[in-house]
């Protein structure tokens, strides 16, 4: 199919589609004249997933390129593909902290701290600081009940990684680290209004 | 303090101090002449506050100000409350969404979809919208292990709202809807991080 096809099926315009191409996301089609080329399903899958990363998911063009990248080159190992997949999907870096912290957090949670990334464990104190210069400090129970939750989803999809062949795993690690994020936070709000109904008694 | 104190108190600089009194995220000094003014304790708290929500939670400007907005001015009833928290703290709003698909998997779920906001249910659905446009749906098993690991921490939430003052409230439901979700999101990475280490045992 020519462009202006591809991204009618898609359903995006074609300004957007050659941006895409040019951006190096999309991949070129196959070239039928000097300015002309064709296009394929492999087009419109791909064309579908960059826009689920940059639309829903929220991610910069330059995010979702390091997405792109992890899935299409998956390292060999299932837990470097993790680290790459948090790495694509990390927000960009911010000064170095010491996450020591999270490091006696994690270990006082059971969990192995030593195999998790910098990256992410100086998220995790980020998010720690902004609680207390907030003056929201959260209590050990409720740090507790965040954590299990967590570690049960975590738990849960670690044991779905498909591990058939690197591309799938890659496509599911990744997906499903950055699709999934907009999911459970919309989940939590719903229950926390679903839970305060019961709490207060007060429909709307 | 003069605001050149405040600044050095709170770790801001001046320009930023001057910005956020501007923008009116933060209340103006009292005037000890016609061009100085003197700044207390509730001016570093609140530039505290301020930091935190435009810092780590992310939040533009606009959005800090109707945090704050909430925070000031808190509804009577706490499920209202909460409505405003959320609403404070949505993303901006994408075009109108049909909502059935959400109220029927909070129906199928045990929730009460009725309580619940239409912006909240879009962000929902939007969510899912985005894993099947990526060919990534999630299983009925895989959704329920989200939903009820966030049932769990809404109700632990929902249970700690104090009810001795509308700001108290207020402060807990708003700062704890929008401090907490990096935090949330940072340790659901940590989880999987370990987790993939134990079923992959590959320690880096």
């Amino acid at each position: 199919m020519r462009v202006s096809q591809l991204a009618a099926t898609a359903g995006v315009p074609v300004a957007t589609v050659k941006f895409y191409l040019r951006e190096g996301l999309l991949h070129d089609g196959q070239l039928t004249s000097a300015t002309q080329a064709k296009y394929d399903e492999s087009h419109v899958s791909r064309l579908n997933l960059i826009r689920a990363l940059v639309g829903s998911a929220g991610l910069s063009v330059a995010s979702a390129r390091q997405v792109l990248k992890a899935i299409d080159n998956p390292p060999s190992s299932k837990h470097e593909l993790l680290g790459a997949a948090h790495h694509a999907a990390a927000s960009p870096p911010s000064e170095a902290v010491d996450v020591t912290r999270a490091r006696e957090l994690l270990t006082g949670l059971g969990w192995d701290a030593d195999t998790c990334d910098e990256a992410t464990l100086s998220a995790l104190v980020g998010a720690l600081n902004a609680l207390d210069a907030a003056d929201f400090t959260l209590s050990p129970e409720m740090l507790r009940v965040y954590a299990t939750s967590m570690m049960e989803v975590a738990k849960a999809e670690i044991a779905g990684v498909p591990t058939d062949s690197a591309e799938a795993a890659a496509r599911y690690v990744v997906l499903g680290t950055v699709l999934v994020e907009p999911l459970l936070l919309a989940l939590r709000r719903l229950a926390q209004q679903s839970a305060s109904a019961q709490r207060f008694k007060q429909h709307p």
